[in-house]
């Protein structure tokens, strides 16, 4: 058995637990916020056997895995129409750092 | 050393720390949530050393393992009488993940 | 790589966190609390290199180690004055707990 630790960002982590829950795999959601500048991400726990944790990393990786978005921005209410950008901004988002930590026992009791 | 980490419900938390501080242990509770289904677990962080680990797992055992209880149901308010269930129903609670994690160091400061 | 969790006071929390990102650690912070009469704590989680953990143990001792303060108490509103200590008082703050945690793998995705 591993402990799959992943931190994650928010927004990502109901498509992650639903895809895993969809894989057959159990997790545990803890609260959790960034050290510096990063609010808002989660901490995912996921119990799995040695020969599945490659399975696991793909889920994680297919549902959270760094990527640029196009942004639409809104129309400025009462700002400076000088400074509104009327064109979609590409933003970075998600983003996981996965810890695989050896267990010496697993039970459910 | 040895670090526990076990995920248990929400109900069975307090008389499991009542139990860990009565026999000498040190824990901390981290809020987490179930990936599906499952709402308010709590998990559970226990640093001890390896000739207690299974002093642990009993008293975790102990305290939350997966059982059955019966419900007494409160009665229909404005509800269809003929759907309520006058005796106690049986419910499953309870029950316990739980992972033994080797420690390479371990520090009081 | 390893995994450095620490429970820590809750008012350490701030100046541990700024410590670690000035000197590039990354790390994330979990709600947790104590499993008895000890209120508000948190716990971080640290990835870190082999040969970088010491440097960690280093900051976490620097910015969180168990050490007397002295608290100016506040003076009774209403109350017996009988009681009232008129000069600071000498608590107990801080304090570390601190696990090393060996890891199979790391990824960032
Ligand atoms: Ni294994
Ligand atoms: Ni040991
Ligand atoms: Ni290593």
């Amino acid at each position: 058995m591993k402990l799959v630790i992943a931190v994650i960002q928010d927004s990502d982590s109901t498509k992650l637990l639903n895809a895993l829950v969809e894989k057959g795999f159990r997790s545990t959601k803890l609260s959790s916020s960034g050290g510096f500048l990063k609010s808002g991400n989660t901490t995912i726990m996921i119990g799995t056997e040695d020969e599945k944790v490659q399975t696991v990393l793909d889920i994680i990786k297919g549902e959270c895995q760094n990527r640029n978005q196009f942004i639409s921005p809104v129309s400025p209410m009462g700002g400076n129409a000088d400074s509104y950008i009327p064109y979609p901004v590409e933003v970075e988002v998600g983003g996981a750092t996965v810890f695989v930590l050896p267990i010496d026992q697993f039970h459910q009791f």
